[in-house]
């Protein structure tokens, strides 16, 4: 019995980012596939009266500091976009249209998109961005903006983002791996050892 | 050129349990030795803004279920200790007080204290237990005590927990190797790489 691993991100965050470029191969040794749900931690904060890392007084310079030596342990290209965090509500509607269309494209479409972001300083929540991403994997980026302002989808990520903390998730990127929650990038070698132990 | 590495840690966290437990012998592997620093993370969370991890919404669950996990990881014993998490004002002044005296030693009173409270459910804010578990490994628990009291411990803890956060600690546990910041217990194996390889 293989249970897919669930995998939730903000496409603002550098750990998602990280998590995101990670969790494919690791899940992939194990015969494990994955399952990408995109969240906005804005919302999240509102409970746990979070803010993103790189505003908090003494963690926002370290912060800076971590992101770019953790994307040279994980041997990614990371740069800090000029305009970060971005707001990305459009970016995960996005998502969820091209996941509804081709999960497997749409991983792809995720990960060109945490690239353009992170790597290229694309402001990823610029809709026409993130359409030409959208159009160079495939997609129809007329049909996309047309059902970015299509009320079912914002209504859709709502009900997934209530959904994802009413789990108990609460950051980026939040693991699942047979219902135990694994919290940031840094959890990446203990899913390997509970995969690899069938828990531990 | 081999200059020591720098461990910040509060006596009522379980990660800077961790980060005790580990740091010695990965340090040894590569010819450094370690500077322990206690620190009082509620002078940081004034800074900020944060909290006890397990008091957090969404955050609190799974961090006792978090720490108990690591430990596991690691190959430790854990138990969430009944009264958690507990004022360290006394157990880091103790530290200060051994540290002055003879610092292999106090290294291992600091691992008998967080054993005790993390092991064995011991309130170690409880001077009685501090001065206990100190006479366990031969210091003079009547002149600890005695010490407790002393204005110019006080004074210098104090004066420790501005520096750490002069110099950018706010969690615990807190590491620097050749001035390069680590946070979090699960940086060690980025520590590990960059005594390796002499950064990265």
């Amino acid at each position: 019995l293989s249970t897919p691993i669930d995998f939730y991100f903000d496409f603002s965050s550098p750990y998602g980012y990280f998590g995101a470029a990670m969790i494919e191969p690791i899940a992939a040794r194990h015969g494990r596939t994955v399952r990408w749900h995109p969240i906005l931690l804005g919302a999240v904060f509102k409970i746990t009266g979070g803010a993103p890392f790189p505003t908090i007084p003494l963690k926002g310079e370290y912060a800076n500091h971590d992101f770019a030596r953790c994307a040279r342990y994980y041997g990614l290209r990371f740069a800090l976009p000029s305009k970060f965090p971005v707001a990305t509500h459009n970016t995960a509607r996005a998502f969820i249209w091209a996941d509804d269309q081709n999960e497997p494209l749409a991983k792809q479409f995720a990960l060109a998109l945490y690239r353009a972001y992170f790597e290229e300083d694309v402001d990823i929540s610029d809709t026409a961005n993130v359409a030409r991403i959208a159009a160079s994997l495939g997609f129809d980026a007329k049909r996309l903006l047309a059902a970015l302002s299509d009320l079912s989808l914002k209504e859709r990520l709502r009900a997934q983002n209530e959904a994802a903390i009413a789990r108990g998730v609460f950051g980026s990127p939040f693991f699942f791996v047979d219902g135990e929650p694994f919290w940031g990038s840094d959890r990446l070698p203990q899913i390997e050892k509970w995969l690899t132990e069938g828990g531990f």
